[in-house]
């Protein structure tokens, strides 16, 4: 029976399992939704062990990383580590979805749900490959180890809490992550690289109380009015980040992987998905190396005084920010933390009062051999499944742990995956073809087979 | 029987309706309210007739003006208009008021509640005030014509909207507007002016869905960036408005001006207050005049991303802010909103999507006689209860509609009340001491008494 048989004949109960490892509103960045995310580990434990894989839960400092392996093909077999994980981002504006994030819905072929791709929907067809693999040889046909952790979107602090400890269970030859995604419909990339990440937080505050802009207006230094300067200050007018000491140690590429490597970017393509302009490119810097080779700073969120309808002339008494930066190989995220914290505090206006906290999200940006095994044998597989050429990229998202879980396992890593930059993953109606959620299935299917022949 | 007398006598069923009054939840600016703003307005309705006025419910546009009149003086006597509103700020963030906003609560001799001063607080002793006179003087001494709206905290819209047609009916003599403050306790003042404001509503849009910060960072233009780079463009490095033609026009105050003006400004005591720094100011103007004698311009709100707990690695669709400018005598509210509305439109950065609304709410600033005969009336009246000297200010609030109620109604117009700038009016946990109060009826009915001798 061919993979894709197996499939057609199991589909009914994995879309029925999928839709309930939906349902879990596992977000681990939110403290309000704790009981569910471990409810979800608890869940996909039960999963992993139908699989006939042995499950250990590994407790760490906040939720638990779930760890299955296969060791039967026996110690002259290769180890292969797969990554993925259960957590996924908040749903807000929760207004914008057109079906409740975790009440899964099939509208037009596509699963709508918070997760349906980023990373329930990919760790789910990976659980099902495995299984199928399982089922064709008899056992997994290398030494798996599957790790699928709860909080990628927000750190990975508890896997990075156990990581040194765990290096020898960790250890492998071929490092898997799937948690990215195809350039465009039915043209298979697989990701050589990922940037890394930094996230804070900001309180900018002016007075111990809300305070009225009629009577104290003109005296009082609005925090809006600071932050919105202290933040303005982030780039220069070329779209550079404005902080001493940021491009120190941003490595360049070499002309050797700049052959290999796909840095093609249609910015048609990019207005016609998100009716958005491809106006925020350090100047001189094409798109697609601006998504990939290049480092940013993005406000994700700003928030202060009077939000409602009509108006409320207030000056608040603090406003609120967010920031994250996407960091390339040799940025040391710490050192980057600590540059932009002590820029930020040394630049407060208005003599304000400014708290940051550095947030747990931290993760080197990473490139990796694009001729690995591992690589050529992903490869191999998108081609049979899509019977198209499959090219290397870089990956502008962030695993935050790859980097440093390909440094603890000693193994090659290669990130995959067949989301879609419309799937409208961290947005409001995140939503997943079905097609593709078996095209991931057989690619990582075929993609083993390769890896073994 | 004197006053004090009166209101020592009635204070329990003072106290109980004043209650009542400050449990609608008349916020006219939140439509989610209008059902509570109409309610109030009706009770407000059965109040003033309970006092012997005869009483007319203006319909408007939008919400009804209370018109109540005691005429039976007759036309050989002087008119005495009275300006209150019925409406309440907006009640955000909800999560600070430490009793439910509508439920009013006595605390060490202070009433907390939404509008327990502004302006229904200062509204229900004035009407009790009016019916100790009539009580005292078998009608009320001249003639008297009580005019409450309900949107004085969101433009006044509905009381412009008939104000022209409505000329006749307010024309008076003498204009007293009780929605003021004292500068602190104990000292009493009136002001002489106020500033007029100007607010504006803006959406900035870069994408019709939110987008991934690492699949699109680097190309796309955050939102959140564009708006902190425009709304920092808007005050110069010192402090000034950075709006060409902004500061046209500004009427610089008269020697005879300055000299019976209060511009005191105790920068000690605002802080010890508010836990605020007096950081800002245009440079080289003193406190006392930067909240009266100049314009401004506030950033009141901004939101955009995300705000929650940890971090959420979008790049939001788009972002709102709101905008406020005081403005001082000639500075035309129209001419200032459109100079502001052309200047962001034709600064937007990465060439996003910027939508502006003009909000309701327009008003001249004004500057009136310090020596008209309601001046020295109300003075005097200040002066009976406080025992001591009434001293005469501008304020750096606004009364919208305050410029455009005096030139209708031909009086000579004077700003009153025993507010105090500690009260948090417009924030949470807003308060009105008892014994001010009491003051205020006391005040009112000494001044007009003072008005009749």
């Amino acid at each position: 029976m061919t993979y894709r048989e197996t499939y057609a004949q199991q589909r009914e109960s994995i879309l029925r399992d999928y839709f309930t490892f939906l349902k879990f509103p596992s977000i681990a960045t939110d403290p309000e939704f704790a009981d569910d995310v471990h409810a979800c580990a608890h869940w996909l434990q039960e999963q992993l062990q139908s699989c006939g894989l042995d499950v250990e839960l590994w407790e760490t400092s906040t939720f638990p990383t779930l760890f299955a392996t296969d060791l039967r093909a026996g110690p002259d077999k290769e180890t292969l580590l797969i990554y993925c994980h259960y957590d996924v981002q908040p749903v807000d504006p929760l207004n914008e979805w057109e079906s409740p994030p975790f009440e899964p819905q099939i509208r037009d072929g596509k699963v709508y749900a918070r997760g349906a791709v980023d990373d329930k929907g990919q760790c789910f067809y990976t659980l099902q490959a495995i299984k199928a693999l399982i089922e064709k040889h008899g056992r997994f046909p290398l030494n798996l180890k599957f790790i699928i952790e709860g909080e990628e979107e927000s750190g990975s602090t508890g896997l990075y809490s156990i990581l040194e400890e765990k290096a020898e269970a960790l250890a492998a030859d071929h490092l898997l992550i799937v948690d990215s995604a195809l350039h465009r419909p039915g043209e298979p990339v697989i990701s050589v690289g990922a940037r890394g990440m930094i996230a804070l937080s900001l309180s900018l505050r002016g007075s111990s109380v809300d305070l009225h802009s009629g009577l104290v207006g003109g005296v009082a230094y609005n925090p809006n009015r600071a932050m919105v300067e202290l933040l303005a200050s982030l780039h220069d007018s070329s779209g550079y980040v404005n902080i001493p000491g940021f491009y120190d140690n941003v490595v360049q590429i070499t002309p050797g992987e700049k052959e290999v490597i796909d840095f093609s970017f249609d910015e048609a393509e990019f207005t016609h998905n998100f009716g958005a302009k491809t106006t925020g490119m350090e100047q001189g810097v094409p798109p697609g190396e601006a998504v990939t080779l290049r480092p940013t700073l993005e406000i994700n969120g700003i928030h202060g005084g009077y939000g409602g309808p009509g108006i409320k002339t207030v000056i608040p008494a603090k406003v609120e920010a967010k920031i994250t930066c996407r960091l390339v190989p040799q940025q040391d995220p710490e050192r980057i933390a600590l540059l932009l914290k002590e820029h930020l505090l040394s630049n407060v206006p208005g003599e304000l009062e400014l708290e940051i906290d550095i947030l747990p999200g931290h993760g080197w940006g990473f490139r990796t051999n694009p001729h690995s095994k591992i690589a050529e044998a992903m490869r191999q597989g998108y081609e049979t499944v899509f019977e198209k050429p499959c090219t290397s990229v870089l990956m502008g998202g962030s695993i935050p742990i790859a980097g440093d879980l390909a440094r603890v396992s000693g193994a090659d890593v290669v990130l995959v995956g067949v989301g879609l930059p419309t799937d409208r993953i961290h947005a409001p109606n995140e939503h997943f073809g079905l097609d593709r959620f078996e095209q991931g299935f057989l690619t990582i299917c075929h993609g083993i087979e390769a890896l073994i022949t």
